[in-house]
């Protein structure tokens, strides 16, 4: 990662030297960003000999804190200092950090601001008389309220549990899936390609409970299995079904994509073990809560057993929260004439519709890229007809290119490569999510990329 | 368990049949429990018959379930409607639920209420520049500040990890301490009386990189281990120091329960890795915040992966509420001659003392349990010369009873079994951090008790 890293120097050392020595730079980011003022002076004053100097510092910061370099980059450039050498600038799209979210909830009121009193959620307990007892009462009504104004999941006579986000829900899923007493670890499989945490998570404590055992269309043991089916899929986008022919399989579906700002709902999902999060819904990831809608109640049981001995349950603040965003929203949705700024899905949409209309026209500029195809379909929750509008740009480099992510990291785009998603190298995942001033850069970048 | 709630049933009938068939209870608790009127009316319908009727119910929900019974049978008798038959009102003490400090936080206004408005907070990323990414700037200075007004930690030059309570932060240190790729699973011991969560967190997903290898006392293998330090300890309440002489070891403290409140504050604690969490610090169990002091960045950086895998970071909106209550805490640590009222510390001190005052004189009255002795030491902090303060009892039946959890049982108290710690059946562990009302009651039932 530390070249990167490299490309950021040079940037910041071209930026640096073509600037007036006393000059300080002045960045408005967040809580003022001043790393990189530091930075280009130490730059001014040691050349390219800082290098090798902040290697190490560089290599050791570079796995929690390349997020950094691209706040600190995107800021120098929206401070408007750094008007040349854009194609330098790096952009960072290997998360799916939903700020794009950001500017639509700015201009919601006291409707959804939440008031907490110090006194209030003492208790570990929410609500005993529930399966899930620290699940909030008004999450609950939150959340099958908004179920049933978007229609893309069934919550009358289901368990829900909630989670810190739906990782923990996948885990808890696992957890109350494998038999304890199994003769060994219950295979865990997902099409490819598959979401790259799904592995991770799997198999990081190494488990005697379960293990990943990659690509679904590959499994054929006749053994118990796990498959994972995330529709719509991430990372390409496209709706899924299971895969594994045999008879021995118990599915968790990953809807955490299934809202009318991705994809056209169909009908209302009815599985065995459905996932959601607000990370995806609504984009607020900071809050990390998740939900689990279960049919059978003793999966229900070991599920929130998971989380009592994970982490004694879920943020109650969060919880709350979450309840009054989530209510906001639905009843956003019972007002399908208001304008499309109090409409949460009116305006996530159309902000994705447009999104894909501009990196599509990027990306037809160039012979290097492709992006996949969708179906048109109709929307049973907005009426409208479209084809999916991923939360990710599942990007192929055409052509003789076989390493993508090396590729475009040498453009300073920083994607996710295929290989992290059992797939080819050849493919990319970009996040569609970012603020504006990225997904401008972006897809300013890729129509000047020359092979 | 069921038999906890046997007793409960035959309460409610013996209530029930005592009142007048068209009355309506009317119970104020939390959320207006109405449960309790609902059985009540079943029972006088049928009577004893419902015991059967209900038992697979009353055992499927006993789980998740049990303090529900504690809500609805002290709702009934807080509600002034069961005047007689008290010895009958099952007490639960069994979880640590610190509801206690529910009073003092009552009276704070405005310096602890937090306002939060729905654009906040959406982003994964807290801080992309420290090794715990989604650490909250703002909880780090209320953390090294509260520290450094208490003088019970050292915090300088060391890294703060954030945890979804200090459960997580358990499970993330020995993740970090164990090799990935070790010859077998890490040995994890801690002194007998342990506190009765950590085999179930070291082994509930049979993982390969470590398992409990119960008291340390015990533990003479050749072999790299894991102890746990939990001092004062839960649940007997003494000063803890490692006792494994072997020289393989690596020392995790869990100081959730080192604040002055508990125990006289000595000096700054000074270990590698130190946990603490608000649950038993101000007694905020529901924001699940808990916080770990590690000197290494290494193992610092792993334990932030682990919760980067296990949940994707902790619940802003939980760090952001915890950060403005310790900085409060901190500022009223400041004004030692305020009234007690205003210092958290002084209030929470004197209500401990208070209530273990009660307890001795209420176990004093009776042959049949003791509790245990404290050495006095002058606190550092607030300057008090006194005894442990323990969060629970660490209390013994005397004489002839072997099994003191079901001797209370017995008589309406629920609590945590000496077994479940390691410990002899003839010891149980009982909350002291309950609504004044349990505690009363507790306090009362005691010397009532005959053989």
């Amino acid at each position: 990662m530390a070249d990167y890293y490299y490309f950021f120097l040079k940037n910041v050392l071209v930026v640096s030297l073509a600037m007036n020595m006393g000059l300080i730079w002045k960045i408005s980011y967040e809580d003022e960003e001043t790393l990189i003022p530091k930075w280009g002076n130490i730059l001014h004053l040691h050349g390219s000999g800082l290098y090798a100097q902040k290697n190490n510092r560089v290599q050791e910061e570079e796995k929690e804190a390349h997020v950094s370099k691209r706040t600190q980059i995107l800021a120098t450039t929206s401070s408007g200092v750094a008007t040349d050498g854009l194609e330098k600038v790096v952009i960072n799209l290997d998360h799916g950090d939903p700020t794009m979210y950001e500017d639509f909830w700015k201009q919601k009121g006291e409707e959804t601001t939440v008031v907490t009193s110090s006194w209030q959620h003492i208790s570990y307990f929410s609500d005993v008389k529930n399966v899930c007892w620290f699940l909030e009462p008004g999450l609950v009504s939150a959340i099958t309220g908004l179920h049933k104004a978007v229609g893309n999941a069934v919550t009358e006579g289901r368990h829900i549990v909630v989670g810190t986000g739906s990782s923990q829900l996948y885990q808890a899923a696992l957890y109350a899936l494998s038999p304890p007493d199994g003769s060994g670890p219950m295979n865990v499989v997902s099409a490819a390609p598959f979401y790259s945490s799904y592995p991770l998570m799997t198999d990081y404590l190494k488990s005697g409970l379960h293990k990943w055992a990659g690509d679904a269309y590959e499994f054929n043991k006749e053994e118990p299995y796990i498959e994972l089916v995330t529709s719509p899929n991430n990372p390409d986008g496209f709706t899924r079904q299971h895969v594994v022919k045999g008879d021995k399989g118990i599915l968790i579906h990953d809807l955490a994509y299934y809202w009318p700002q991705y994809t056209p709902i169909l009908s209302p999902a009815d599985y065995d073990i459905m996932l959601f999060t607000v990370s995806k819904s609504t984009g607020h990831a900071g809050s990390r809560i998740g939900w689990a809608i279960v049919k059978d109640r003793e999966i229900a049981k070991k599920m929130t057993t998971f989380i009592e001995i994970n982490t004694i349950g879920v943020s109650k603040e969060s919880q709350i929260r979450a309840a009054k965003i989530l209510q906001a929203v639905s009843k956003s949705c019972n007002h399908a004439n208001q304008e499309a700024q109090t409409n949460f899905f009116d305006y996530s949409y159309k902000l994705m519709a447009e999104r894909w209309k501009r990196i599509r026209e990027a990306v037809n500029k160039t012979m290097l890229f492709s992006l996949p195809s969708f179906p048109l379909e109709t929307c049973s929750f907005s009426g409208r007809t479209f084809g999916q509008l991923p939360a990710f740009a599942w990007l192929k480099c055409e052509g003789e290119v076989d390493d993508c992510e090396s590729f475009l990291r040498r453009h300073n785009v920083l994607t996710r490569g295929g290989k992290h998603f059992g797939a080819s190298m050849k493919y990319v995942r970009a996040s569609m999510l970012s603020r504006e001033r990225e997904f401008k850069l972006f897809t300013e970048r890729l129509p000047a990329i020359k092979s």
